[in-house]
C-alpha cells in the first residue's frame, strides 16, 4: 500500500453532503447484498444522507461464523484504500492489515526467493480477513440513522420496470416486496438483478461468463506452537508450477490461507482425479514438498472444503434507466489474480461518488455517467486478472521474465517518480485508471522482452550504476512510446 | 469467388463413406434445424451412411415464402465453397451465383469509386440468394433414403444427459419427443440447445452475447422498368457514412437487398428517432441521395420491415460429452459485416467430416477433437467480423486506408503468389484457418498503415514500376515479420 503524504482524497471531507443534484434525504435507496461492495456503498450513501435499505440473504456476519473454506483473506491495496479514504475509515483499517511486500517464490526444491512488488519501499500490498474489514464497514454504516440493514433477507428476483424486489425471509420463511427510488445490486458474481436483467429480455443486454479451465480450493497453514508464523509472514507466497500452483497469504491469529489453483480435468494430477488422500498426499509430496512440511491438515482441509470455479463476468448496460443499476462483482466478476477484485468493488464506490458530486438531476444520467466513466476500466482488470494468472503459475519461473522483473525494480529503485511497472501501474498509481495502467503496462512488458530478447538491454549490466539505468530507462521510455503510437495508427487502441 | 482448378478439395470423390471409426448405418443422427448448416451437415452424413433426422420449425421454404426482410441474400466465397464441393454441389451453386468484384463506394456527392476485394481477377465474392441455396441443399439432401426431413416441428429443449429433444409439431399442436445416438443443433443464434447447456447449470458453460450499438433494417432496390438492374450488378454497394451506411447486394432478379446498419439511440438521425416517413425520407435526402433516386419504394419498406439487433455469440464447450453438439450460428452467431457468416458454418461442417475421417471410435473423442481444431477459428471471424464493421462505415472513406488499399491491390497484382491483403488471407485463402488469417492480416495492416505515417512507403510512388513495388513487398514482409515476432516474444499471439 502507498502510505505517501497529501493524497488528493485523504483531504476530502467525508460525512458531509455535498453538491448532490439529487436531494438525499428524499431518495430511497435499496441496496441488495451487504457484503464487502454493499457495506461500503451504504455507508457513504448514509453519509451522504440518503435513506438507506440493505437486504443481505446471510445472518450478520458479526454474530454467527458463516466463512466456509473461501476467500477468507484478501488482498486489499490502494484502490481499495480510496474507499476507505472516502469514508474516514483508513486507519482503522490499517489496523486489519498484514503488509505483504512481494511475492516469495517456491521452487521444487524449497528454495525461496523473494520478488519484491515494486522497487519502492513504500508499496506493498496487504492481506486481510474479509469477514473483519466486513464487519468494520457494517458497523459503521449503521451508526447512521438513515441507513438499515437487514439480514437473513435474500432476493429471488427484481422487477426493473416498477423498481421493486421480491425478497425471502429466511427465518419466518416469508416473502414480502420492497419498493425505492432505486435498487442497487451489490449481489455478487450470482447476481440477481442481473439474472433478470437477462431473463427479462426487454433490453439488448450484452453479456458473458467465462470460466478458466482451472478451479480453485482453499487450505491452510495453520499457526506453530507459539502462535508464530511457520513461515515468513510479509509476503505473498507461491509455489509456481507452469500449469498449476498454490499460493499463501498471512492472517492475523499466525495462519496462512492457502490456496490451491488446478486444472479440473488436465494434466497428471487434477482436480477429477485427486479423489483419495494417497493420491492428495502423494501429489504434494512430489509438487510442494516444503508446504506439505507445515500442512500436517491437508488431507483433512482438501476433503472439507468445495472445489470452486473461476470465472469472469462481463456484460452492458450495467443499469436500466434510472431505475436499478449493478455494481461490485453483480457486474465486474474478476478472477483473483491480480488481487484487485475487492479493490475493484471499492474503487466502483468511489467513482460512483464521484459522478454523484457531478449534479446530474436524475438518476439515469448518474448511471449512464457512471457506467460509462468505469466500464472500460472494469473490462480492462478483468483482462489483466487473467494474464496475470499466466504469470503466476508459469511465468515467475522463466528466466525472461525474472530479468525484466529485475530490471523494472532497479528501474522504480532508481527513477521512483520516473517509473512503474505495469504491476506498480494497475496496484499502486491508484490515480490513474485500469485502462490507461493496463496499456501502458502491456506496451512496457513488450519493449523490455523485446529489447531483452535483442541484447539491448540486458541484466549482465551493473544495475547498480545509475548511468546503465538512466539508458536503460530512457531506451524503455522511448520504445514503449513507439509501441503505442504503432497500436494507435493501426486502430488498435 | 477463387476459381482456381485443381484444388485439393475437389479432388475428393464425395458421395462415399470412407475411413469412419463410428459405423454409419449403425448410428441415428438427430439434427435440429434445416437451415444451411443443417441441411449441408445433413447432407454430408447421409453420403456418409448415416441414419439422418433432421427437424426444422418453419415450413418447407420450397413450398412457402417465408422471406421477411431479414438476410434475403449473402455472401458466398471460397470457404462456402469448400462445403459445396465436399457435397459435389460446386457447379450446381455456380449457377446461384453473382459475381461481386470489389465494393463500390458512393459519397455524399453521388460519386462513386471501384475497390476491387483483391488485385488477382480470379478472385471474389458472390451474392446469393439463402433461399435458393438452402433449397439446393434440402432437395439434394432428400435424395438419400437414409435422411429425412420434418417441417413445422420446433424444438421446445434438449435433454443432453439423455440425448433426447423435445418437438412442437405447430400443424396438429402435439408434442413428441426424439430419442437418437447424437444430437447436433444447427438451429441457429437463437439455439435451444444452447439455452439447454446455459440453463442446465450441469457444467461449466461459458458463454457471451455481445450486441453492437447499432441494428439493421432490409431495404430494396427494385428492378428496372426492363427488368435491369439500377445500379451497376457486380459489386457489393456501400455508402460509408462514419456511425452509420447502406450497402446493397444483387439478387438474380434485377433487384438489390439493401441493408442500412445505423445507431438504435446515437447520432442525428438513429432507428429510435426515424419514425415518421418524413424523417426517414429527410434521412436518406440528406445522406443517400443516389440511393434515394433509385428506391422509391423506400418508405413502404422501412415501416414494414423489422429492425433487427446485430450480435455476436460465442461459447464452450460446444458438445455435451459425446451427446450433443452446437454447430454453425449456434455455437458461433458473428455480425455479417465479414461476409463470412455462412461460409464459416458451412466449413464447420467440412472440418467435421475431416475429424471424422481421422477415425475416432466414439462421439465425445470427436466432438472434442473438432472444437479444438474449430473454435480459435470461429473466435477469430467473430472479431475480424466486428473489426470490418469499422472499416466499412468509416475506414473505407479515410485517406490512409485507402492508400493502403492502394498499395495492397498493387502488391497482389504484381505478386500474385507472393501477397495476400487480410481481405484476402480471410476470404480467398480457404486453406488456412480465419485465425492464421487473422494474426498475419492484422500485422499487416499495421505494417503498411505504420509505413505510410512514416512516409517510409507511399502511393506518390509509380505503382505501375514493378522495381518501386518491389521495394515495398520487401518492406511490408519484414516489418509484417517483425511485428508477429514483437508479439510473440511479448507472450501476446
Amino acid at each position: 500500500m502507498n502510505t505517501k503524504e497529501n493524497k488528493s482524497n485523504s483531504e476530502k471531507v467525508f460525512g458531509e453532503s455535498r453538491n448532490v443534484g439529487i436531494d438525499g434525504a428524499s431518495q430511497n435507496i435499496l441496496i441488495i447484498g451487504a457484503g464487502l461492495c454493499g457495506s461500503l456503498l451504504a455507508l457513504r450513501l448514509g453519509q451522504r444522507g440518503y435513506n438507506v435499505n440493505v437486504y443481505e440473504k446471510r445472518p450478520d456476519l458479526r454474530t454467527v461464523d458463516i466463512s466456509a473454506g473461501r476467500s477468507i483473506n484478501l488482498a486489499f491495496s490502494d484502490r481499495g484504500n480510496k474507499g476507505m479514504k472516502l469514508v474516514g475509515l483508513e486507519d482503522n483499517v490499517k489496523a486489519l492489515c498484514i503488509p505483504m511486500h512481494g511475492r516469495m517464490i517456491h521452487d521444487k526444491d524449497g528454495n525461496t526467493f523473494m520478488s519484491n512488488y515494486s522497487g519502492r519501499d513504500y508499496e506493498y500490498i496487504n492481506s486481510i480477513s474479509r469477514e473483519d474489514l466486513n464487519a468494520l464497514l457494517l458497523t459503521e454504516a449503521e451508526k447512521h440513522d438513515n441507513v438499515n440493514i437487514h439480514f437473513n433477507k435474500g432476493c429471488k428476483s427484481v422487477d426493473f420496470e416498477n423498481t421493486t424486489a421480491l425478497f425471502k425471509d429466511y427465518l419466518d420463511k416469508s416473502e414480502f416486496i420492497e419498493d425505492a427510488d432505486v435498487i442497487i445490486a451489490t449481489d455478487g458474481a450470482g447476481s440477481n438483478l442481473r439474472k433478470s436483467y437477462y431473463l427479462g429480455r426487454k433490453f439488448l443486454f450484452s453479456f458473458s461468463q467465462n470460466y478458466l479451465t482451472h478451479g480453485y480450493k482453499e487450505l491452510s497453514i495453520l499457526p506453530a506452537e507459539d502462535g508464530g508464523y511457520k513461515t515468513f509472514k510479509n509476503a505473498l507466497h507461491i509455489w509456481p508450477r507452469g500449469d498449476f500452483m498454490i499460493i499463501a497469504l498471512p492472517n492475523l491469529d499466525g495462519s496462512f490461507t492457502v490456496t490451491l489453483f488446478l486444472s479440473y480435468g488436465e494434466g497428471e494430477y487434477n482436480f477429477n482425479n485427486l479423489t483419495t488422500p494417497e493420491i492428495v498426499t502423494e501429489f504434494f509430496e512430489k509438487e510442494f514438498p516444503d508446504a506439505l512440511a507445515i500442512m500436517p491438515n491437508l488431507v483433512d482441509d482438501f476433503f472439507e472444503n468445495p472445489t470452486a470455479p473461476l470465472g469472469t463476468i462481463k456484460c452492458s448496460p450495467w443499469h436500466y434507466k434510472g431505475n436499478t443499476l449493478l455494481m461490485g462483482d453483480s457486474a465486474h466478476a474478476i478472477v483473483p489474480f491480480y488481487g484487485q477484485g475487492m479493490n475493484a468493488s471499492f474503487e466502483d464506490v468511489v467513482e460512483f461518488d464521484a459522478v454523484l458530486d457531478e449534479g446530474h438531476d436524475n438518476w439515469e444520467a448518474i448511471f449512464k455517467a457512471y457506467e460509462k466513466r468505469r466500464k472500460p476500466d472494469t473490462d480492462a482488470i478483468a483482462d489483466l486478472a487473467i494474464d496475470n494468472f499466466h504469470e503466476m503459475k508459469d511465468h515467475v519461473g522463466q528466466a525472461i521474465f525474472q530479468e525484466k522483473r529485475k530490471i523494472e525494480m532497479a528501474l522504480e529503485k532508481a527513477f521512483p517518480d520516473d517509473y512503474s511497472s505495469k504491476y506498480s501501474l494497475v496496484t499502486f498509481n491508484e490515480d490513474i485508471g485500469y485502462r490507461e495502467a493496463m496499456l501502458k503496462g502491456r506496451a512496457q512488458d513488450k519493449a523490455i522482452l523485446n529489447m531483452l530478447a535483442d541484447g539491448e538491454v540486458s541484466t549482465a549490466l551493473d544495475l547498480t550504476e545509475i548511468k546503465n539505468l538512466k539508458t536503460i530507462l530512457d531506451k524503455v521510455t522511448e520504445e514503449t512510446r513507439a509501441i503505442l503510437e504503432d497500436d494507435e495508427i493501426a486502430g488498435l487502441s
